[in-house]
């Protein structure tokens, strides 16, 4: 059975309250034994994640721009280099069981996107701007704590064991 | 010197408005000499845009998501065939000297995002709804007809030339 | 009708005589209104093929590594930004309706070997170290002037068009 | 500190002996406390590898070729989904620290061809037919048995520690 990945999105350049909430969610993700996977680079969203992921013993998938490890977080334990730039946001998303976005630029604003086209289950802490162009829906839903985050994220889990549980039956 | 590439983005299933002034916009760009890029899809604003460059004797180059030629639309000259999916989006903007987008969903706004990401110029042609994201700003302009599509991405790729000019002298 | 679309790979630092086939046949490729595309640098048989089919006026789409037109042959006219470095290798033949491979070394290797691995047919010109692990099959054909490279590329290409003949009836 | 990371290659349809070399293989790997990458089919050497990983407790990271774990090796942990079919070759060796190669087909060749256009030291289990085109060198060497691989692993990643001591001191 693969482990559980949630995959956090966020800018890299991004006031000190949203690396607060980035670091808690990297702490409640590993407290329940989860594989946090971001972007890997050593900024913003990405950085504090990883840090509060690894603060509490958590693994931490980085999927890096770039050919080497140069500028990548201390706090990836596997680093994934794909050497393609902006087009790496797609394979973020794809990882994911679920996408969790804080907020952030054009960078963040495409894996949302992605995320929804490729059909992953979005949630965002506190990117409200999101909402004029994805509206709540059964794809995407809007919350204002990392705890909110993770019982929206709690429940689009085992709301896919059960999808998977009546396919067998 | 390579020819002048306008990308032209937009959804695959969207209103006949939207399709009709894509495929205006594919008239006016072969009338200019440029080459339209685009996703390549036999879809919405891919179809539309491409059929208008073929009526005017433009050349189309498609981008497609796949790895065969299957679901192309009939008016791409030059198929580029990616088989990375929605991944492709980055190499859409990345390859277009000017970006255009036209209204869509998730798919076209992850090409607005990673045009602004990657430092491309996007004009908007009535597809409001990014305002809320994407204000207007050096890097990004909103029109609603295709004439003014048009005239905006002249001035941009004048002023491009005017940089390099500028550089060599 | 999308246009016929040769690939054709090969070292960026070869041996002149190399250089010289490889011009050749981006002459041979254009007089036949075929477009030729390579992967785009100014260096070695990309730079030679995209010469040589211009000297014949003949179409160059060249699929680059980088974000931008940096190191790019003069005599490409269509760039394909890929922004994904050697990934952009299984673009290169995917795209190519017929792939021809000159000498090189290990970039070049992994077009044939990914040119295979997807099903496309490859002609090779004068690199026969390749026969010991990729023997002489339907597949793959080895030949030793630009002129048998385009005769047996005009009887792959002949046989392509009757398969889709014979579907059609 | 990142994880090292091992990048397992191979082919999907291969000889009972050469999966038997690749669980042997990932079972060293996991013993050494390696994290072991592979392409994450349910196949071959993929598949064998990491059985081989998982029976010592070993982490397996596989980067898959579609957008779902769909024929995905049940000893995958880490599901990497790129959607980007054989250009996933190309992740493969950039995330490996070291990468072996067992024997395969056009996919393995690529993989070893990739690596070393990227600068990654490649170890050879068994696949002699490449020494024709690939000669023992500073970044490739063949081995017979999977203790000699593992023991040439541990001096390349011993000669890499040294040289970033090196270059700290």
């Amino acid at each position: 059975m693969p482990r559980t990945i949630i995959g956090v999105m966020g800018g890299g350049d991004v006031h000190p309250d949203v690396e607060r909430d980035a670091f808690r969610l990297g702490e409640l993700i590993a407290d329940r034994g989860w594989v946090l996977l971001n972007g890997g680079r050593d900024a913003g969203v990405m950085a504090a994640s990883a840090a509060g992921a690894h603060r509490k013993g958590g693994l931490v998938v980085g999927v890096l721009p770039g050919t080497d490890r140069h500028d990548m977080s201390p706090d990836v334990d596997i680093p994934i280099l794909t050497g393609m730039g902006s087009a790496r946001n797609n394979i973020n998303v794809l990882s994911s069981d679920v996408v969790i976005a804080c907020a952030g630029g054009a960078g963040t604003i495409s894996e949302v996107a992605l995320a929804l086209k490729a059909g992953r289950s979005v949630v965002v802490l506190n990117f409200d701007a999101l909402q004029s162009i994805f509206p709540e829906s059964a794809g995407i839903q809007y919350v204002t704590t990392p705890d909110a985050a993770i019982t929206a994220m709690e429940e689009l889990l085992s709301r896919r064991k059960d999808a998977k549980g009546t396919k067998k039956s």
